[in-house]
């Protein structure tokens, strides 16, 4: 029989935030798959208690935007992963914070459902809700609408502009150009960080004047409504 | 020395998604306290397990909209929490999903954190992502916006424009009119719903045509971009 391949949300990085399921399909699975990114230590060291002695597959995943690129290193990982599941072995490919926000293994588990493998998703925390948690603020109340944005992608300035919450994702490199549209946007005030949340070295900026213009990949901008 | 008040998200209703630390809390709290609407008896079974025998304070939080009522009830429900702090007793009060996504704790917490008491934020997986995760489809990947939208409140058809996946919040009563905006909007096909998700009554909905117009109050719509 074949196994099953898990999509593991670990949280955003502090391993009290893994789900009770997390922790019973990591304990279940014969194998441990692991995106091979900047993310790697981190989502390995979350769950290293649960998956000592396990067998584990580095899953290449180069930090490109080169679709070609991208699409073959997904082709080499889904052929590894195909290999353990053939065997009837179970796989849980982890991923930092929850699956279906801007994680690799969506790309996996739409390949190996195409397949014909049998895929679940395993919800995990966002490293957004975290840091609205962290700074003790709301992301949105009733008629509030809240928007995900990457900010790293272009398009950012425009979006500020929406009503409701804005969350830039993976600010980091950006933060010096996001920092010059909050100004002119009149929303520099409003805007709080949270770098490297549920890690050790997580640091709580209320307000963007103590955030230093080359902070960590993992930096989360809330942008309240004025 | 007085106690210390935690929000603590738990999830969209399946005991599962809880997460080691609110496991945690929940253990170690002496009080729980619930906010007394519609969710109540949902988020008090996902906990039951933890919080035998404890002290429970039922907060009154009506379902409605008038300002002066709603500030009215965070005040009772408030004094009623600052009763069991001033004993030394530590307070869990428990909210479904994450308490900063749409949780009436947020209320609560913005006026104890002005009293002087410490709190803090517990968070939870939020049922968007573990709607996707049961539909095992993506929110957003790599440049894609994510926009949540409450959609009881109106605006929704004018958000339904921007790019990026839109999740529909609390669609239930709305249900109808939402349907005839995402067919104008060229976007029904593109539909997905999922009801009571984590809970024993979860149903998967892959076409919005399988959805009749009477859903529950806890209806989750996921919108791809064409």
């Amino acid at each position: 029989m074949r196994g099953i391949l898990y999509g593991v949300g670990v949280g955003p990085g502090d391993c009290k935030m893994l789900t009770l399921q997390a922790v019973e399909v990591l304990k279940m699975a014969d194998v441990i798959a692991v995106p091979d990114t900047k993310g790697e230590k981190t989502a390995m060291k979350v769950v290293e208690e649960y998956i000592k002695d396990k067998e584990v597959v580095y899953c290449p995943m180069p930090m490109t935007r080169d679709s070609d690129l991208l699409e073959k290193s997904h082709g080499i990982s889904c052929n590894l992963i195909e290999e353990q599941l053939l065997k009837g072995k179970n796989v849980a490919f982890i991923t930092l914070g929850d699956p279906t926000i801007y994680s690799t293994y969506m790309n996996i588990q739409r390949i190996m459902d195409e397949k014909g493998y049998i895929t679940r998703t395993i919800p995990g925390v966002t490293s957004f809700c975290a840091s609205a948690g962290a700074l003790n603020i709301s992301l949105c109340d009733r008629g509030e609408a809240l928007h995900i944005i990457p900010a790293s992608y272009g398009e950012t300035e425009e979006l500020l502009d929406l009503k409701g919450t804005k969350v830039l994702m993976k600010s980091g490199k950006s933060l010096a150009d996001i920092k010059v549209a909050l100004k002119r946007k009149g929303l520099y005030q409003y805007s709080r960080m949270v770098e490297c949340c549920g890690m050790e070295n997580q640091r709580v900026y209320k307000s963007l004047d103590e955030v230093s213009d080359d902070s960590s990949y993992f930096s989360i901008i809330i942008v309240k409504d004025k």
